[in-house]
């Protein structure tokens, strides 16, 4: 089984070495992790796109190819996770590939939204809470916007969630493995 | 054709005036708009399923409905559009739909990203921006999230944005009614 291992660890000052330590984690459990920035054999860098259309196109590939992936859906700059690891949940949920997800931090949906809006958030007359510009903050007790949520559960998924010193939020791997050890039980 | 009005829109205070407005907009250019929440002949809301999870289901039925999406991926609590919306972006991408976005924030992903994280940002010592965890900030002169920009460009769809009076970010229609020309010459 090939694992799609999505987020925004490619922005990791040394994204080579998280590649190495998540394909590591993976290999353990019988599994096949392909990291975005991976090379494709069918995807080798074209001279004529610009970088950005043939990274796009070279993770469009590893999807196609892929059987499952797992998100590293950490909050990243906002209360959601990073947007580019988003579209790959929706696109893989749409390909009715296996989904799951994991976050190192543990809170909800609504709280971290209220720490990001601080005292522009109020609630309104029904009692929901509503940023500055009067938009409301989803509240069903979720991990993120219930989209995410509903396309890991799903798609058979798990979303596992796990607090770790914010020193190791990008590096800590404990909630990863707990995916790849589900995905691996999975696809026994 | 048919085409998901996808985006931040149903968080508004009165998201069905917004539909309303969106629709017509549509059926003007001879488009049939689907706003998330409109009801869904195959999915009435289920009593044994929570809110949230019935939501999820009615939105994917509507999208697995839909020919294309037009977007709002207006920068939604930090630099990125909101997480539900790209989701769907990358779900109607991976079905072969038409991909359609607008914003009503003209700057690119840079500027705006250096806006929201302040003096957290600095530069590495290749000269790339990196946040206060040392996570680099993409920087290829784009919208958003390369995946944004990548998965619309690869549907054939346009990326339309256009400053508005911040009064106005979650109410003016004027890019929004740019992509409905657009796809409704494209579906000619």
């Amino acid at each position: 089984m090939k694992v799609y291992l999505a987020g925004p660890d490619v922005f990791l000052p040394d994204p080579i070495t998280m590649a190495e330590r998540k394909r590591s984690l993976c290999a353990a459990h019988g599994l096949t992790g392909i990291f975005p920035v991976d090379a494709h054999p069918q995807h080798p860098e074209e001279a004529e796109v610009p970088r950005w259309l043939w990274i796009y196109r070279r993770n469009e590939a590893h999807m196609r190819d892929a059987d499952a992936v797992i998100a590293n859906l950490t909050p990243f700059r906002g209360p959601s996770a990073d947007a580019g690891t988003v579209y790959e949940l929706g696109f893989m949920r749409a390909l009715g590939k296996l989904v799951l997800g994991y976050s190192n931090v543990a809170a909800d949906f609504v709280p971290r939204n209220l720490g990001f809006l601080g005292r522009s958030a109020r609630r309104d007359a029904e009692g929901r809470w509503r940023d500055g510009m009067d938009m409301a903050v989803e509240d069903f007790g979720l991990a993120d916007n219930l989209m995410i949520d509903g396309g890991i559960k799903e798609a058979g998924g798990i979303f596992v969630r796990r607090d770790v010193p914010e020193s190791a939020r990008w590096t800590d791997l404990a909630a990863f493995e707990t995916c790849v050890r589900t995905l691996a039980a999975l696809s026994r």
